[in-house]
């Protein structure tokens, strides 16, 4: 068994005190009288007490709630992550309380800061599109609180992580429309400000490459919504740009642009077969029903919450871990061909 | 002007003391002196000071933080009000923070006594399936939090409230199928324990009566899931049971009952008409397009925040408010016969 850590609670009991005096008295609080003060860093200094404040809250002020913050529950993918976190939580005895940065920098770097002075045992997290500064996150950390990251991540920072084999997935999508007799394959891309964008977007290129296809870069579009998709299609048709394959960077890209062409008398899979990326459940009501990349949201957020439990447990000293997981391609109407 | 409300820290700032010290003396708590006690005490009540904690939340220790509950954000409709909510939020520089109690009252409850023990500003709700009871509402009332119901209310409980007018909107969908020539209309129905199924329920079987119909209770099936839909019109199918309209609880059943018949290749709207109830984006999306009944969610959400603003406002002394929200028809390609 280890040493036990030495706590708050540890120094109140043994001058026969509270626990809030202690913890006042070790932060010079003005109420606290000064015999107090001196007591209590006596005493503190002599049993090596040292103010871990995970093991703190572990110990002694366990609110059970951990929070979330990510860009929109609207979306399907975050609020599958959202149910596998609130899974794991229940099988622990912890409350998730869930908030939204609407892909805000700012909004985000505000529910950090609330979160830093509340009672929260720690923060899972999905940065918004325009955060690129890591100083309102460091700033959690230094206070003690573990943030665990998934699906989108500050890239170089030190810390625990959870993400989804992008690269590899769009590879999978794209070698199947290869597969599917497609020899001209548009890539309906997300920003390529975005890590996840640009790895889905290299997989694309990869599985084009390895195929021994031409990379034809002006089939490669920044278009990552339904509305989005109608008119880059309604382009494309009238550029008379020759095309017999879609890869969109999410599924309601890529039904946008199935009922664009549906609407043009265009057979899908016949001519154009279709793959999107994300396994949302409308993929399985639209007609044809729409191929996709299934990411594992739900597994996700079980994960996350796992490693969030074991940097509680662990402290700061064990190495930070960084999973991967794999998606997996399925395969309906919009790209059978055969 | 109106008087002004004495509030702890008037009493800290009489005394010389700390506002934390004032509160901590007024709850009696272990840490502080007799003394300061007995002084706290005896100017408290020379000045008539109140413990009113809308007022003391907001000019003492204002959280800027909403909380609400919902049963799941991955229901459109929730994640819709919630944008709502967020977005009226801002105007105000409040922030929401949103727990889900996942139709389990246990969780719901859990939620409420969390919130009750924190530092929010109030709370905007919409009860789970489970709910009955309301101890665990009227406990936050009684501590002072103010609590706005959204879509899902306690039947007969005294509490700000905003609804959308079920009735109503299935009548409209229900008078919509009749308008387009069907006279045997089945219904898939959501719960008879709930308040919301039934008044759709009563909406449908309203316009089935003006129409002059006749009104066949084996026509209304409880179904209200996409998985559901599909067996339950298998079986309807089988049974040779003879219909040509359907009126569904919400889209994602009209979908899957869509689907289903589709897959059976008979002709929407031709031989059967469609309507859904909730406007989703996914109507929009599935082929042919689905009417539905537009229920305005961020309307609802920007309202029930602006409920919660009055009533901290106001105080207890306003009298409650009910909100009733109009629902409209969105027709699309799955009844559209003329």
């Amino acid at each position: 068994m280890k040493n036990r850590i030495i706590t708050i609670k540890d120094i109140a009991k043994a001058l026969g005190i509270s626990a809030s005096t202690v913890s006042r008295a070790l932060k010079d609080h003005p109420d606290i009288a000064p015999e107090t003060k001196k007591q209590v860093n006596e005493l503190a200094k002599k049993l090596n007490y040292r103010p871990n404040p995970i093991a703190l809250s572990l110990r002694n002020q366990r609110s059970n709630i951990v929070a979330v913050i990510v860009p929109e529950i609207v979306h399907h993918f975050f609020s599958s992550v959202i149910s596998g976190i609130e899974t794991a939580a229940e099988r622990h005895n912890l409350q998730v309380l869930i908030s939204q940065s609407f892909e805000s920098y700012e909004r985000e770097k505000l529910h950090c800061e609330i979160f830093k002075n509340s009672f929260i045992e720690g923060i899972i997290m999905s940065v918004s599109k325009e955060t690129q500064n890591q100083e309102h996150i460091q700033a959690l950390i230094d206070t003690g609180i573990p943030v665990i990251f998934f699906d989108r991540i500050i890239d170089g920072m030190n810390i625990d992580q959870i993400v989804i084999n992008d690269n590899e997935g769009a590879f999978m999508a794209t070698q199947h429309l290869v597969d599917q007799g497609c020899r001209k394959i548009v890539h309906l891309a997300g920003p390529s400000t975005r890590q996840i964008s640009i790895n889905r977007t290299n997989g694309y290129k990869r599985a084009i490459q390895e195929a021994g296809l031409t990379l034809d870069e002006k089939l490669i579009i920044e278009c990552d919504t339904y509305e989005k998709a109608q008119s880059t299609i309604d382009k494309l048709l009238k550029s008379s740009t020759s095309f017999d394959g879609i890869f969109a960077v999410n599924d309601l890209t890529a039904i946008g642009a199935m009922n664009r062409l549906l609407a043009e008398k265009i057979s899908i899979p016949e001519q154009i077969a279709i793959v999107g990326f994300g396994n949302d459940p409308v993929a399985e009501m639209v007609n044809p029903s729409l191929t996709s990349i299934n990411q594992p949201g739900r597994e996700m957020g079980e994960k996350a919450m796992e490693m969030f439990l074991n940097r509680i447990e662990n402290g700061d000293n064990a190495p930070f871990q960084k999973i991967t997981l794999d998606t997996n391609l399925i395969v309906r109407q919009s790209s059978m061909r055969h």
